[in-house]
């Protein structure tokens, strides 16, 4: 930590930060500057510590403090160098398989979902998506089936065989939707509902934790912290899209954080180009660009009649693109070293 | 609704697209244009129908759909024209009178709380701030004290005579809270925690509704439509910064958004110019140009010794830099036909 | 400025950067971190010298560079601590008295230039704006009078006896602009147009320089900095709206860069609030909320004939509202201890 | 066109749009709407009359006016389906073949051009870059060498073969860059320098316009149309990242912007890897990304001893890292059925 005085600060507040500092535990260097004074605070720093930053910048005649260690630690590519795994069933997300996930925005009825199901399986995905809880921002929208969602889904996993991950959207139905899941999603507009995030700290199930959309990754980092905290490590991020002033697409897909976060952290990151889109005709290409840039897998919407869909149709591709879509990425995977290995192969 | 179809669009999709309107109870209109066809959907349209907006735009050869209407309708304008008025015991929300509401970002002990309490009852503030439940960035920051700290508060609020505004993060503590609080707040994190929305849509109790800072104006007033869908009227917007390019602030505080929601709804906006500012020193000019576009009150962070704060103490005023905030709004309101009418005056 | 090494980098790494500093002739310090090494570098910095911090980033096991002083010098407010005045005729922008620019968006024809020209003045103006050379988003648009709209704008200038500020887009205009006008306005497309800024910075007029919708304060500075270090110090900015995700207004008026700009800076600030609204609704609260927060003047478009205007006109207050506006801010100015210092009155 | 009518407009207001309309040489058709009228503006508009919106907006009762059709015409994809195809020498950009240009960011010294000029060519670009004249956001850095680097550039384009592509600042310069150059570079901060579009769009030479880092992909296709007015057709668009509230790389990467423009226009698309990333180390993966969603080329700056650079070293890559991509680029390139023809294999 590097603390910053202002131009006109005084041999007294320089004296107040230093004690501050020694009363802190570490030791104090002031830079011989000659316009302002900057004194670097040192000795070693853990996560606990670095909440300091807020007392050191709210003492008198300070400009700014400057942070040098990350605010996170479990989630640090150096507290796990060789990069998390997480297995569900013959899943394994974060190694080199791609993981396509794949499904209905929502589970709609259960013939639907079953089709769907089907679809996707019978063209390469290895996982199966979709919402039976809908966040929607729109209270007059088709909110989801709940509970009887889980059911079909769960029916439909069951018929397929591909493990399912759907979302969860309060604290009190964690338990619930556990029993019907394999994958925990925590939707992006939760994704710093801190409680939410504690509470999934606390099971044994792996979660998938989309990025909000006005979030800094190095927030989306924090909110996986406070999983971990809790104890459950099996977390991959989901890069969906920022808000931006661009609006020829629904979100800017920030295709950038996939290798920040590659850099700083252990965790392995999936890509939805469905959301960021919000229509379908830029999903191939999207999803392209994501494999390209070295996500782990991939989170796509599908439905055989997009325009019949209770939520998210325009931005849901046809089974018959989607197949392209797996084919297309397929090879890809084969280019960047990695596979494919969808679950029909094995 | 205006559905504007692709330039390669053929007759059979603009059929489909004019019987999927009519099938929907509109009439159709087709505009004549040589280079693309444009199909204006004709007859009253409620905000459940709005929602076919995506069930148009899937359709083959839709290019895109323009709404007219907006997507809300409890919290327009039109649906109470002279505003919203919340009154909450002597204070009254969106009238003539600004509303004042200050006190500590959260309460650390009983001590500090009822000392703020007195320094913000008597530099002018008419309703008390304090948080038990703090959301954080970081799991290893200082959470709040939990239900000690509501009681703390509740001490407060009862030597001052204040009532007490503080925040609900949780959909299984809205009881809890709203024992103590006199407003539940939900905080910028949760704005579209649609749960949490309900949940405080179903009790009696003013809400304050912050806006999250990757959040559109339009998200904001749905957020709230979806308190009031549930019977809670009594809702007062607060604007706290959104997240920009520019950082020479925490977050940029929207100024627009003030006569954009005047416009659009009738309900109350406060502005938060601590949060967005992220220093002191910005506090002040902030708060001042909130007041002069037209805000009905402000929220604000004080502290008596900021680098003690257990939580962003930078950006908390001193209890004399408070006062002087006060006067210069005392100044601004009288210019603007408003007042300030503090509760040790009545 | 502060090299911060990555977690791995080995002796030899940090032995170059040690050199690198020695060589550029300043002192290192290596703070003993156990994860990682930080090196301040001690001495006195010039804002030559801060170029380098390209060159220690790009060092072997360097992660990044923090810079600790401004990277620009004759803008800052530590070199002219009381604040820059403008004087132009009459006219000081920067003194206790507010300046209102107002006139058309751009010279359409004699007539109207004059009728605004005199409208504006019995209003309250106290200089004259209006556009000869238009930048226009679209080559299709009206793209102004050019030198025929300079001799309206300087007849116009001449019958009200109000300065002109007016747009000039090329070095090579710069002296044809300057002979009608008695400040230049460098349009916000135009701020980091580094030859155009070298120009104007060599001549001896006022500048008023408009800030890029994409821009962060600090690249306004430098642009600020550019004109300065050509001779040329009588810069007045002006904040006019930026680019974010927001879309009910044009642009995000910051309005947090006032505050900002005045604590970095000596210069004096005008706000633009009919660019960044895009509507005259909103024209009004942001102008008082500019005033608010500390702005030095306004600069404001008006048209007796919004719907006639060849650009722009949306934005464009008719008289009788910019005559509000003026009385508006007439009183504002009374309470914040400053003036309105219209010419009709001396 | 459709003009949306405010809740409480009257007849006359609504009679007076019809007549308006009817004025321009339109015919009006006014939807039965309960709420608010909607009134379409009927028969086919071009990039001229789409300039009457403003004229709409500004009507007395007029709500919005939202446009159907795009406001250009020459870079829209309908004026040329097939897809542009600029040919420089042996090079051509937009057909299957991937253009990679590289070259150091600036030209520093006669050595070092040409020893970077040999190094990409001999790794497989097949174009050269480097900057003779360079915006620098700071007047204090390296601003380039000016008409020297110019000659230096030319002889490392002879000795190569390589064409070179180089940007020019000033309309006054267009004519000696253009005596040095095969392809003329317009800045990001250029991007709405409409003089200096007006001026390369007057000379047959090929243009790289790179997209302003605040501005929508609609207005970097009105800057083309800007040139392509003039009548020079031979564009290509370079995203290279826009400004968003991400702080973890140099700027937000907007990949969508490959699709968003490869729909609406027949202009090829280069992607900048360099300038978002601000760090070597996401070159790689942005580039690759950027050509898996579709570009035609890359342009990527390459130094020998990026910490001896006069500019943007941080970001150049090492030759080895160089060779490491355009090898990784052939091998992507060939699943996407696209080439990487580099001229020494011709």
């Amino acid at each position: 930590m590097v603390i910053v005085m202002e131009r006109g600060a005084d041999a007294a507040q320089v004296r107040t930060v230093i004690e501050e500092i020694e009363r802190a535990g570490f030791r104090a260097f002031v830079n011989p500057g000659v316009e302002r004074k900057v004194i670097a605070l040192l000795g070693a720093m853990d996560v606990q510590k670095a909440q300091l930053a807020d007392h050191f910048a709210a003492l008198p005649g300070v400009e700014r403090v400057s942070r040098i260690s990350e605010p996170y630690k479990l989630v640090a590519r150096a507290s796990q160098p060789e990069g998390t795994r997480i297995q569900i069933g013959r899943v394994c997300i974060g190694g080199p398989a791609l993981t396509i996930i794949a499904g209905p925005c929502s589970a709609e009825d259960r013939e639907q979902a079953l089709e769907i199901a089907q679809i996707v399986k019978y063209a390469g995905a290895n996982m199966l998506r979709g919402g039976a809880f809908k966040p929607r921002t729109s209270p007059y929208s088709f909110q989801g089936l709940g509970e009887k969602g889980l059911e079909i889904l769960a029916q439909a996993k069951e018929e397929t065989g591909l493990p399912l991950v759907t979302e969860v959207m309060e604290v009190d139905e964690v338990e619930l939707v556990a029993k019907y899941a394999d994958m925990l999603q925590i939707g992006a507009r939760n994704m710093q509902n801190f409680r939410l995030l504690q509470r999934v700290g606390g099971i044994d199930m792996p979660v998938l934790l989309k990025r909000g959309p006005g979030c800094r990754v190095r927030d989306l980092l924090m909110a996986a912290e406070y999983i971990m905290v809790e104890g459950n490590h099996q977390i991959a991020l989901c890069e969906r899209g920022i808000t931006t002033f661009e609006d020829s697409t629904r979100y800017t897909l920030d295709i950038s954080a996939i290798p920040v976060i590659k850099r700083h952290s252990h965790l392995p990151v999936i890509i939805d180009p469905s959301h960021c889109a919000g229509e379908w005709r830029y999903v191939n290409p999207l999803a392209m660009a994501g494999v390209a840039a070295g996500a782990d897998g991939l989170l796509v919407e599908v439905h055989p009649d997009p325009a019949s869909a209770l939520s998210d149709g325009p931005q849901a591709l046809k089974p018959e693109r989607f197949r392209a879509l797996v084919a297309d990425v397929a090879r890809l995977a084969n280019v960047l070293g990695r596979t494919l290995s969808s679950p029909k192969e094995t």
